[in-house]
């Protein structure tokens, strides 16, 4: 047998390395267009920061050693021009030598990945621009910035790489602005839950700039539709990427309206010798029961096996995907999987959250830092369909569990239930999801009722009757303006101040006082009681960013935090 | 309704306060024997490092709070002396004054814990013994040697809490050695996954000494069976914990063999007024199918709310338990759930294991480790039933996973296709547990075969035929003192040197590389090959502790660990 595999970086060498595995014999050639093979794309941005150290250490492997390793002729600086289905062979141009000639293949997997978006924005062609897809891309920019003695850098887009090269160039020393078009960056998390991120990038020193849109380019500075003017000596532009779906397009193979490629539960395209993975693929969303792309690691290497498998006839179990992912965003951990609740209402899935904010360890530990939790779930049934958290400490340990959990359509009783880990330095013994399982199922069965963060600045500028359930000295260092102070440790001797004849919402730090507060309130038949989600902490947190930036009056005397 | 519960700790003080939110007319009395209520128990081997800065930060909770936030009476130094089931009273001792005095119930709570175990060693008397169970104990241990400018301490027993002690001795500067009577510490490792703490403990300069037992004390020095004499200005006695079910017993409750009170699905003992949680009870597990028992902090809050849930008619769910549990050793995090293989050798249970070492974060980064992991699952059918992992990274995120998977009963196929958080600052595109998935999933279709760590120095001393598959680099800097080094990127051209008739057992720094190897053999049709699990990395941290203690003569030229 004979394989021909376009792309040779996560999908492409994973799917060479799983058919060399099956097949001792086969003759395996696997053509990538940049001059590497087999790099850690995702590592890419923190060659800025020189967190790693050389960029000859962002490749993996070479095509000697994918030679000599694995007898698979990896052809680097190989471009693919076309397809030729009726004769089984593609036509390869040298890009060294500009020679091109053709080869033939018993099988095609495809894994081309996706092109870095450039918008055709005013004035682009003479800005310093930068994108960063491979290696030659992030040694460019680095070297760039270096011998330029560059103090400003921009970055256009605040998904997973403008945050990570921003984050890396803020580390590296440099000015940073960086500019989303969306009313927020990283939209795998909720609008309240990013705000932790959004005051982080302030915090670290980005100017941060969300709901905005670069019109023109002046040299490298930016104009923005709002008139604003970012300055900077280079732009990364981190706006997206498109599958790089040309060579499938040309070949006649089916594609979706987005230009991914389409692929049955095996990973095979509407040619039946033509296999596609990776990032320029459309694949099935378990949770919303949808086709949708993912543009991520981790999948690219199980469709890799799983398309190489089924050439041999092995079964391939195709559950569907979720989504899960990570990122660091200086000293904050965020995780996210599932469908986030502003996915739930895009897709008009009937859902209800959950927000906690435990300590990631035992509280008396040293480094123990509140985790900001949100599970999402469907009602009635309590399936859970998503969960971000984010924290100085452990997140993504928090977002693994609840990514195992989905795979096998666990409930919010199945979470509150779950067996993990504890000891101090770790976890504490109820943990995160057992507690966010908890509240939730709770909220099912209305053992009490809940606003969120979001909706507490309506409540504040409403005069809406509010209790601080905290302790005085808690409330003195800051509280939200209208807010009345009953300690919960007073609240049974104080059961005639509170009023029954309209809504009354408590919050404390982090809503398990207040909770217990709801609950002790209506055993005194109370009717009429709301627990704030997120608590004085979660409202802090929430309402900042858009305080500070937009000069906005805060609705609390004093931020707190902790 | 009225409610006395014994005992403040996790599960009374757990208990106490769900009662209080089901019923806000309740009246609850919670008695506790020491002089405080809610403390941390898990935290209380930090104190001694002054990890945990101030005694008082152990008690979490005190009565007056307990009466203001809650309106539950806690009443401490008072122990509870009997029940009078026929009456439902009990009689109450204050240990302060020592008035007795009766306090009736309509349902009882047995929370008591476990008493620490003092055996009966000659000359124990006149030894400065210790004990570590509650916020008194540890005061009283970390001020006698302070004010005895003690420089030797010494401690019984290898469990969470010997360990901890240990190590936050060390961390004090003092001189610590540590006796455990079994081969090893810590049974909730394997002895092939514990070498590495073995390994740590040492390394970290405690006197590690395991398969020798204390038979008499001479002062505070301990003279062992083997003869050894283990010199101690004070000793900690840690070697393990009894069910506290004096008061059950002298009731008539029903108890087990081992002296722990049995319950129903519900937590109810065979009194229907009196229920029993935490460390004091038997519980079901999950696994075995059979009764055990599990002193962990998190099943005993999950048990109290259950018992107070049932108390007022609210469904119960008891899916059993797996006991999954984590430790911090000096530089090591050590994680485990399930089963070990030891346990299912002891049960009869058909299992195999996959031992994987992949990084816990992907190579190339800062402070990226080596994550050893353990996954033991049933033949044939791939049931999930356990594993561990040992790292100086993540390893308790690891072993959540599999607790959440062992909650729905997951196979080997399902760990290998779950989706998890990759991003390089916390993980690998495919993450432990999927690798161990597939490594598993491969042995179980007899893609290959493997031999364990534990099997190597056989090998080596019959001098069978090994190829380490590592360049030949890596192999000058220590290997297999019988091992033939045949680079993978070499052995396809090297094939007329590898015999056929005999086993060849192939190995790299950690099995993967051999993995592929063994396949590349088998494609040319060698039929009698065996890949290492754990390879070099595995084997030298196997032999290294025995190697070093007994002065056992190395079967490698020099160890390897990284």
């Amino acid at each position: 047998m004979k394989y021909v595999i376009v792309g040779g970086v996560a999908g492409g060498a994973s799917s060479a390395a799983r058919l060399r595995r099956l097949d001792e014999k086969a003759e395996i050639i696997m053509f990538e267009k940049g001059p590497h093979v087999s790099f850690s794309n995702c590592c890419l941005p923190y060659r800025l920061s020189e967190k790693i150290g050389k960029t000859e250490s962002l490749v993996l492997m070479n095509p000697v050693q994918f030679a000599k390793q694995y007898n698979i002729q990896a052809r680097t600086s190989s471009e693919v021009l076309s397809i030729d289905r009726d004769l089984k062979k593609v036509k390869v141009r040298n890009l060294e030598n500009g020679q091109e000639y053709e080869e033939t293949y018993d099988k095609l997997i495809l894994s081309p990945g996706g092109n870095a978006i450039v918008p055709p924005i005013k004035g682009i062609e003479n800005a310093n621009t930068f994108i960063v897809k491979n290696v030659v891309d992030i040694a460019k920019l680095y070297h760039f910035l270096k011998e330029n003695n560059v103090k400003k850098v921009s970055v256009l887009g605040g998904g997973f790489i403008g945050v990570e090269v921003a984050e890396n160039l803020i580390e590296a020393g440099y000015e940073v602005s960086l500019v989303e078009a969306m009313p927020q960056i990283l939209r795998t998390y909720d609008y309240d839950m990013v705000q932790i991120l959004h005051k982080e990038m302030l915090d670290k020193g980005v100017q941060l700039i969300v709901g905005d849109k670069t019109v023109e380019f002046k040299d490298s500075n930016m104009i923005l539709a709002s008139g604003k003017v970012v300055e900077g000596e280079a732009v990364v532009m981190a706006v997206g990427v498109a599958p790089d779906s040309f060579l499938a397009k040309q070949a006649g193979l089916d594609l979706n309206a987005r230009g991914a490629i389409k692929v049955d539960a095996n990973y095979r395209t509407s040619d039946p010798d033509i296999y596609a993975v990776g990032d320029a693929i459309e694949v099935y969303n378990a949770l919303t029961h949808k086709p949708f792309q993912l543009a991520l690691a981790g999948p690219a290497q199980k469709q890799a096996r799983a398309a190489a498998d089924h050439i041999y006839g092995r079964p391939v179990r195709n559950s569907g995907y979720i989504g899960s992912s990570c990122i660091k965003v200086f000293d904050y951990n965020a995780a996210s999987t599932g469908l986030t609740a502003a996915q739930c209402e895009a897709e008009g899935i009937s859902y209800d959250i959950a927000y906690v904010i435990p300590q990631d360890k035992v509280g008396i530990m040293p480094e123990s830092y509140p985790l900001h939790y949100k599970l999402i779930y469907e009602v009635p049934t309590g399936k859970v369909l998503g969960a971000q958290a984010i924290s100085k400490g452990d997140a993504a340990k928090r977002i693994d569990i609840v990514a195992t959990l989905l795979k096998f359509g666990g409930t919010v009783d199945d979470l509150r239930d779950l067996e993990l880990c504890y000891a101090p330095p770790f976890s504490t013994a109820k943990d995160a999801g057992n507690y966010a399982g908890l509240v939730a199922g709770n909220l099912l069965q209305k053992t009490y009722r809940q606003v969120r963060v979001d909706e507490v600045r309506g409540l504040v500028e409403s005069n809406a009757y509010i209790i601080d359930v905290r302790e005085e000295h808690e409330f003195a260092k800051g509280h939200l303006k209208t807010a009345v102070n009953i300690p919960l440790s007073q609240i049974r001797n104080r059961l005639d101040e509170i009023p029954t004849d309209r809504p009354v919402y408590l919050h404390c730090r982090s809503a398990q006082r207040s909770y217990n507060a709801t609950l002790a309130l209506q055993g005194h038949g109370f009717q009429n009681i709301y627990n704030i989600s997120g608590s004085f902490l979660g409202i802090c947190l929430y309402e900042y960013y858009n305080d500070v930036v937009q000069n906005r009056e805060p609705i609390v005397t004093a931020y707190n935090f902790n």
